[in-house]
């Protein structure tokens, strides 16, 4: 699956900023894929883009419709139709994160069948994986792995592709998750892949490649996330990771969704270490990527002065300071 | 979903006893389930019950034909779509663990619409199940886990089932895949869940019960297994075992369908306990069991003493020696 570029960034009726994370995460890590917006009257946020009509966007080369704004529910509003329609006329595919299917929508479907465009529902794959053979891959492969769901795993992923490529190394974010699908334009959502398969699909999604070529593949979960650890354990054996690195976010003091403590950052290095040892011996920790933005830049810096001495990894938040010291020790 | 009983076990052209063992292993456990068998004419397999065509079947009272024969590669054979139209007319369900549908067969689908009969492809299902919460239920649960797949994870839990309910105890055997599903006439074939919701899955199977019911939980895979421990993972957490049992088949070097070794037991029962633990604090190892039908009385005896004595637990072969002395344990 590979959603054409460049993008015309769909903001619709936005009701603030948070409900475009989608379409700013794209516009921040990949400006080059984005030609503009759409933003109907009621739209709040603003992805700082030229705003663009369908007629505009084709005619700035726009090969993609990106949703890039979530409601509640993950439905696609009825308000937004017709001008997908106009998208799909206009000579654009669509493509979607949302919980529920652009293919489900009788007419989208419909029109793009007559019209020979694509859909692409992101969150549901529609190919099929192999079993995993845990067959030993040519090139090099790297895994944030995290103390819980959602405390940075795809953002410390793709700032250390933008290190590694800034550098002139070869390197690929793969993605597994829908936002991290819209912002390289590839990938799979791994937690929607049947059990049986997700250590395949990861083999599939980070295939053999050059010897010194590195994958950063984007993580999910926790091994200690009751929900999805699971999912978790899928994904680092399929990587066959060379290199981990362990994300927090350090104000949380309870596992987003459920009443369960944050694990201690020593103890969930050596169970993922231990995990990841059965498909990649050489596996180890190369750093730790921390989530500060609940605190301030002295509070930061000491946290991390801390951890970073505690366990003698380098410890930095992406955000605030780049991935070039985990990036080093590759 | 619950199969309806007492079933006809339709063996149909087996070609040896091994393509009927699903057959076997219903009527191994639960013969009061079974009225009696359908062999067609070039069946060269039995399982010890009265031959019956469909209408002596009905007239015993089956209502439904349970598929009891794996063909390579899991299809309904053509030769069989007379035999399950005439039980499907003669008010039977249809149940099936085959890789291929029931409900994919046009005819069989529509004739079942029609007269309302129910068809159950028990490896595929259709059920959702939310997000594992990880919330305490009332209960106990017991888990086989094991050095590799198909290593014994089933057999030992009907077994510990058979002897706790021998004793007078509450139990429920708790299916995961489709041979458990047809042997219990219920379950989820939870290698075929969507990777989110493995655990969430189990918690549904093995819900809230009386403080002294055992839910004995059919294990799957291996945490050791490259392709399955993803799915494993999920089963533990979901489990919330109280008591584990470690399964193993003694003269295997490499694990089932991969070019990796066999783990040591202590370090398998090491990573188990870790991650049980994350969703149960007391959960313990209360024994081992082994598979040791490639071995002579002799060497399985002094095989079974030596891990006895290595690992200070219970440990049994179901097949020669039952379940008791690990059941004495809980």
């Amino acid at each position: 699956m590979e959603i054409q570029k460049p993008y015309l960034l769909f903001l619709g009726d936005a009701h603030d900023i948070l409900a475009a994370k989608v379409a700013i995460g794209i516009k921040q890590w990949h400006p080059e894929y984005c030609v503009g917006q759409y933003r109907m009257e009621e739209c709040h946020a603003d992805c700082d883009l030229p705003d663009m009509d369908i007629a505009a966007a084709k005619a700035a080369g726009a090969k993609t419709l990106v949703i890039g704004v979530a409601n509640r529910g993950g439905i696609i509003s009825d308000k937004w139709i017709s001008i997908l329609t106009e998208a799909l006329e206009a000579g654009m595919d669509l493509a979607s994160g949302l919980h529920n299917r652009l293919t489900d929508v009788p007419e989208l479907k419909a029109l793009a069948d007559k019209l020979g465009r694509k859909l692409f529902d992101v969150r549901h794959p529609t190919q099929t994986f192999p079993v995993a053979n845990g067959k030993k891959r040519e090139g090099k492969r790297l895994l944030p792995v995290g103390t819980d769901c959602s405390c940075g795993k795809m953002y410390t992923a793709l700032a250390i592709e933008k290190e590694m490529l800034e550098r002139g190394m070869k390197a690929t974010f793969r993605a597994t998750g829908q936002t991290g699908i819209l912002i390289s334009g590839a990938g799979v959502s791994i937690d929607a892949v049947v059990s049986d398969f997700v250590a395949g699909a990861v083999e599939v999604l980070a295939p053999a490649n050059d010897a010194d070529h590195w994958d950063v593949i984007e993580g999910q979960g926790s091994l200690f996330h009751p929900s999805f650890a699971g999912v978790t354990t899928g994904i680092i054996h399929g990587a066959q990771a060379d290199a981990l690195v362990l994300c927090h976010e350090p104000t949380r003091t309870t596992m987003r969704g459920v009443d369960y403590p944050i694990v201690d950052l020593g103890e969930c290095m050596a169970l993922n270490l231990a995990m990841a040892k059965l498909t990649n011996p050489k596996a180890r920790f190369v750093g730790i990527s921390v989530n500060t933005a609940k605190l301030s830049e002295k509070e930061a810096i000491a946290l991390m002065a801390d951890i970073e001495e505690k366990y003698g990894l380098p410890t930095v938040d992406p955000f605030r300071q780049g991935m070039s010291r985990i990036v080093d020790q590759l």
